[in-house]
């Protein structure tokens, strides 16, 4: 389905980096839900680069919403949202060299020539700010639902964030109300050091997301293909330069042994939960009712000014480039608001294949 | 789409532990294919428990094709193989406790207490063997086209196999032709000798996964959604156990410099290639023409005899439960070849809907 | 999907006339639903040859449930029926010239040589035995909701039987308990005596087939694609030889005006209703609360004694043919419970996406 | 998929009758496809009403691509077409009294009160400029392909155009440069005057609108469920008013004998041809070479000024409504441009979905 993802909801996404509009096609919606034009532009907001240690491009993204919404809500047919890119300066760019690490030479093989290469064109990361709006409609109907999604920078540059605390939900608070989204602001300050010393350098940093939801309803999901894990992977390999997902413990379960691996179960306020959360709250593809952890390699951002070896692709000779213009040295940070979107858009569409399409609407009435 | 899984060439699954017979049926599949069904039962074969170090189940996995091959050769109608369930021991297994890091409780909710609860019914690993079955088709017919997929356990128990080597075609014909499937034989006896030291103690160790696939076509896979590595980890995590996916050095890239992990591009035997390949031979969703690498975490056999915490599906009260019945200690080692299966699968789809439906067939005529 | 078919439900259909079993995979059914065996072998009755009128091949398909349903119930995972092919004639049939009408020429295309092209293979009316056990199913479970599907032969050999009554429950009742479904037995006689000359001239007769459902709830469908009308006739186009679909008054509204066409609004026991129902219960795509009609144009079998001129496949020579072996001079009568069961399919399926995986189960508990 | 349709190449709608856009989202296109602006633009002004006979709303539709389109020619990633709603009278319109035949009460159902019913929202015929300017796009690659789409009103308020001639090529010629697709001018004026009869009287008409696909590849199509018939129909139910798809010769084929049904198979031009084209150039499913040919019956406009009973949907009361406002006394000359596109989409899907994404581009090289 290439740029449609979903089932019961679906996400349409279009544009390119330097193009006149990009977009997002959010389909299957309940009726009834009530959008919050500040909460999509708060989303965005925290999308977008932050001070020196990101792009110096700096779009206000003002979205508009052309269809599906009517008196303030959601109608429950197709939601466009449309997004200017009013910031365009094309002479950064040029064909010729192919970017390492990008999809430039991918794209050239793909499209046969014919790709918008400017910016990236259509694999551009500009485009997941419709993506993040698009979520952030499902974000705030899943909240409203006792559902909450957050994402720290669980690392960067080789420095460890603090770990979830024993109250999640707060976390998720305040992580969704952070620039620059940690647990522990000391580590975030080294982080960001760390980022503005690779930026010196002409070069970039990666790091790790870590996602927690809470609230989720067990019973969610299904035994082969569309497993829970394998659903939120799919669209997580998405979100621009994500290389590895993993739940729960993930490859560190490994090496772990099964009296190590398993989640006692125990009863809890009158609930089956597990003592512990190895698991990531799945169990054979389908939800367990304990919080959904996962967690995201962001691989460090492929522009770097650092002069690197390379093809062009016009000549298919080998030549040199330094990437020019406008860069971030991590995006590691910036991703969090799109794989909360993201996350918000498989979940949210998981409920409606189980519960029906007026799952997350029941709440509103 | 539940248990069916592709695009142009699709996979449904149906059956359970314990039932008469579990199956695959495959569809979208070029005529004319060749069905080698020796292959398929070598490839079921090295998935089934090896010896000492696995559970005393032992099916010969009698497989039969009941359509969609006529004359030896695929008809390009859907190919449906049954495998029935000879080695059936009900009584090792009853309802009660749910057995920790199994889906007994997620199934539990999902179905609402209808479920085949037997040794795990739907979710049985048992069914992987009609996976496994369905995807040597598309190995066989995906090796006559020049594409090579072979998988190794690179670690077990904390111990590392050999990395592939710089010929990797070989090593990929040396792991196929293994039962434990190692790039260093040292390596492999020690990870035997770990995995019957668990089993002695009553536990069970995890460990890692690492496919590589040669002579992949550059310009196969979608920018999004429908990202190569998307795909691939939506049906990996359908594997049983696994608990994360990664590509190329993966979650390793989070602590590299964009100078260490953009792969330099080069002209190699007139071919654009990159000196490396961090990215897994996958940029911006796309094949690079450079070999696909990618890692699946294998988590612990959950069945264990060790005691652990657990509640009884039955009365809602906590218990303890040790599970009897025979269990392997390590499920990494077999799953190699699902991990194989599944991976043709996927890229076979993603080359037909790329190529067209005959794209498998032409070197056949 | 080819030959998987739906959203919140599927059906996955393989087989060929001669192999040695045919089958069905129905996915995303509710658990805890009973599965009354004996109703499916009495829709797998209603569709066999009756009598003198149809083919002289008599299978008693005996069906097997090998996956799905424990406790004589459904699991909720994937439901596999198998049903061997006893009665086989392989001597029967041989290739060579395509049988005009049939599906022989554009399966040699399609499939390139390599088509199973005994009995037609896999584009063989015995297929539908499958689908039909499948639907039954679901034919079971809507009716425990208050859904009611009949379908009567509406017209054959140009004579037409009498229309729905006023009470159409009533009317469907008799239809599933009649080996030859029509509302006014006179008329069904003279249709079988029409049947019967057919088939003493060596030739065949077609009909068309008029389907009610009552109970359906309004509300469901999708305004744009995704209609009922669309997925309805999606599926029934499958059923072989339809080559017509219509809703309503269908085809004969081109010659109305609005003021007849258009179904006034009342208010009929408290719930808004039409006095008529021209538009066969669907406006926009979506259920209205009426009963919905639809009509199959069913065109003549096409195997026939009657010499015809055709193209030998092998040679590419222009021949003629005489279709020799067991056919019906008719099928229009067989293919009613075949279209009951479609018609099952896609309103299941259409109900658990709008209402949930759960919507067929709740009159169970 | 709700609003989305599709496989290979996808098209998905969105907007509302009053909102301030509507637009379509193409993807899985190939790239290099030349995108002639004037030829949509023509394209859209065959679908707009014309003169006395049609609506007074009179829109220029000045389309604008936003994506997908690079230096004049598709890039491969998603093409999204939006067309602003420039002449929109919000004061015809005012929720109350359903419009009888309308989806007005539907609507209501299927989202709970939160449907926008200014114009008819999302279901408004207006939605179908975006289909058809998506579809001109591929109306254009199939051409240059060789593959030629026509379609002309078969029958209007009972008068009957001519048939397509000897030679269909010519006919779909004029018919593709003419305003009221008819292939005899003369019953072209006697259609338009009735329909201006109908508007003087307050009433509308249907018709039903035959296609031609001349130069269609054989041995496109499935077996089961994705038909081409199938493919087509579920497609063509979403054109407005469209209440009965048929093939061929369709439901004139139920009083047909085998013997005259079944076409005769002949090598012509060194081909194998049939004699006659009563099955509408698909057997069993898949093309076979012949002319595409299907007829859709569209009912009358159900919007009349003629008093009609109906529901007030505020207050559940019986009342009676008179729909003012502009509306055309018939839709089926209008349709004919929607129906030609939403052919070129499935087509042209079809087609890649069998010779890859790539086939409609190579002509172009």
């Amino acid at each position: 389905m290439k740029n449609t993802f979903g089932n019961a909801i679906t996400v349409t996404l279009f544009g390119e980096s330097h193009g006149p509009e990009i977009g997002a096609v959010l389909d299957g919606l309940p009726s009834g839900l009530a959008v919050d034009e500040a909460f999509i532009a708060e989303r965005l907001r925290l999308r977008r680069p932050a001070g020196a240690i990101s792009t110096g491009r700096q779009e206000a993204d003002p979205f508009r919403i052309v269809s599906g919404v009517f008196g303030g809500r959601t109608t429950g047919t197709p939601l466009a949202i449309l997004i200017p890119n009013s910031d365009v300066r094309s002479r950064d760019y040029s064909f010729g060299p192919a970017r390492p690490g990008h999809a430039d030479y991918t794209a050239h093989v793909r499209y046969g020539g014919y790709e918008d290469y400017r910016g990236g064109g259509h694999f551009s990361g500009r485009i997941t700010a419709a993506l993040t709006a698009a979520g952030a409609i499902l974000l705030d109907a899943l909240s409203q639902k006792g559902i909450q999604i957050g994402t720290h920078v669980a690392r960067c540059a080789g420095i460890d964030d603090a770990s979830f605390s024993g109250n999640p939900e707060a976390d998720i608070r305040k992580l969704n109300a952070s620039d620059f989204a940690v647990l522990n602001e000391q580590k975030g300050a080294e982080m960001r050091e760390a980022i503005a010393r690779a930026a010196e350098e002409g070069d970039s940093v990666g790091g790790i997301l870590e996602t927690m939801v809470t609230g989720m309803p067990a019973g969610v999901g299904e035994p082969w293909f569309d497993t829970l894990e394998g659903e939120l992977a799919h669209a997580l390999f998405s979100v621009p330069a994500v290389k590895g997902v993993e739940f729960g413990d993930g490859f560190r379960m490994a090496d772990m042994k099964g009296s190590e691996a398993n989640d006692p179960m125990i009863i809890r306020n009158g609930q089956v939960a597990t003592e512990t959360n190895h698991n990531g709250g799945i169990n054979g593809g389908i939800s367990n009712g304990m919080p959904l952890v996962f967690r995201c390699a962001v691989k460090p951002t492929p522009s770097i000014r650092k002069e690197q070896r390379t093809v062009d692709m016009a000549t298919k000779q080998e030549t040199t480039i330094s990437v020019a213009g406008r860069h971030d040295p991590a995006i590691v940070h910036r991703a969090r608001a799109v794989v909360d979107s993201v996350a918000a858009i498989v979940i949210a569409d998981n409920l409606s294949m189980r519960f029906g399409t007026d799952y997350l609407q029941s709440v509103q009435e």
